[in-house]
């Protein structure tokens, strides 16, 4: 791939972990642009980026990386797209994609550019610029909704995101995501609130080992994120919810009947489902 | 402590692990008892444990130590808790303690020992004494139940738990134990097999990281175990997946209304939750 210039808007733990894996790994040049101006210097100072980028960079670079929430990456687009060139990649790093990719589509076709879809598959129960890593995409899934980009576009993507460390690239489609981001993703983060918020938490001390950990870990949530995450996938969320609540159901009235047949059943299906993945 | 002769009856993974542990960092003698042969060779050879155990060992041994499943634990101190001495620590290692603790205190009377319940919080997604390790106990809980036991027979277990690795022990009674398991492990079992029912699991991979990976981990339970632990403490965890229901139905209730002000309210409680933990 020909060395490219890539804006990176918005330096959180996403956008500064691209910035520096990008800086790290590969000879493309790296411009950051972010509300904060201490964490561009901070940026400029670890090398995560090269220089700031401005609104006067905007019609010379070949890819603009949005890593904002949702209705701020559409809100960046609908307010500066018209300045990028005819040829510039647009992406973004949003954990949902019905919400954002039809809008972006839209936008591409009147503002002239070509919008690919991404959502890096890495998070930490940490947020910002300060706990962004380099390597954080070692082992993860890069989601690459192509949309109506062309061929070549999606390509790039999918060689960028391999250059940065994703372990694979899966490409999808906005529905698909959804819905399966919606149980991988979004239900655990809701269970983990959910679950803390028994009256026993709080004295869970001393009585409590990995399975506690695992199922709250990340119950320390971002609340404005999520809320907007969330909500603009309310369908698919909701449904999955209903579907989790439908099966502990099963379980609690089980117990409550005291019928072990049918509790080892649910179990035991537990179990081979597990297997039958090879976790 | 003076160098005590200690039955361990079950070699499976928490049995072989306590014995292990023992053999490793204590110099007490280690006797084991397990109903599969070869078990009993594996442990020899390793040196787990010094001999194999028998009933005519009961008489001179000065700790009993339960490595069974609840019921079975009840029934082999009704079978052969008349032939221990009565000053014989009788213990166990059960995850439910109101379905074990009164029965065991009730023979201790009529037979003549000591109970002290006790509650190794470890484990691992395998069972056996193949994958059972000396330095299982690091970093974990030891939940020590004394009932009516002499102080000092609850001080030995007490010192044995920290002997053989476990960070902490903690004093507790039966009906509190119960309860608080129910919200920090059986909840999170019950919860990790009712997540893998959805019909979206199968096709998690490429679409799932952290967050799917330690909601699930659990769901490779060994059915028959936990159908044991959950109908023994069915009143506590049927109270917990209530609970659990509850939350996620506010939650569920909020994305449906669209309420964008009581979903953030909703994260933003379970974010304060582990924050206030330090977690």
């Amino acid at each position: 791939m020909k060395e490219k210039t890539i804006l990176i808007v918005g330096l959180g733990l996403i956008g500064g972990s691209i910035a520096k894996a990008l800086s790290a790994f590969t000879p493309h040049h790296v411009l950051g642009m972010d509300r904060n101006p201490e964490v561009l210097d901070q940026a400029l100072a670890c090398g995560a980026i090269e220089r700031i980028g401005y609104a006067e960079d905007l019609p010379s670079i070949d890819i603009l990386w949005l890593c904002l929430y949702p209705n701020d990456a559409v809100e960046f687009v609908r307010k500066y797209g018209a300045h990028v060139s005819p040829d510039c990649i647009v992406t973004d790093a949003c954990g949902i994609k019905n919400a954002v990719c039809p809008q972006m589509v839209a936008l591409s076709k009147t503002l002239h550019f070509h919008f690919v879809g991404g959502h890096p598959m890495a998070g930490k129960e940490r947020n910002g610029f300060d706990v962004s890593e380099a390597t954080l995409f070692r082992q993860a899934s890069y989601l690459l909704v192509p949309c109506e980009a062309p061929q070549w576009a999606a390509d790039t993507m999918a060689e960028l995101a391999k250059q940065i460390g994703f372990a694979q690239v899966v490409w999808t489609t906005p529905e698909h995501h959804d819905e399966m981001i919606a149980y991988t993703s979004q239900l655990p983060h809701a269970l983990a609130c959910a679950y803390v918020l028994s009256p026993r938490c709080p004295m869970h001390k001393g009585y409590s080992a990995g399975s506690y950990r695992d199922v709250s870990r990340v119950a320390r949530i971002n609340e404005t994120l999520w809320t907007e995450l969330f909500l603009e996938n309310r369908e698919a969320l909701s449904n999955e919810i209903g579907t989790l609540i439908e099966n502990l159901t099963h379980i609690q009235s089980a117990l409550d009947k005291q019928d072990t047949q049918k509790l080892n059943a649910l179990l035991k299906q537990g179990r081979e489902v597990k297997e039958s993945l090879g976790e």
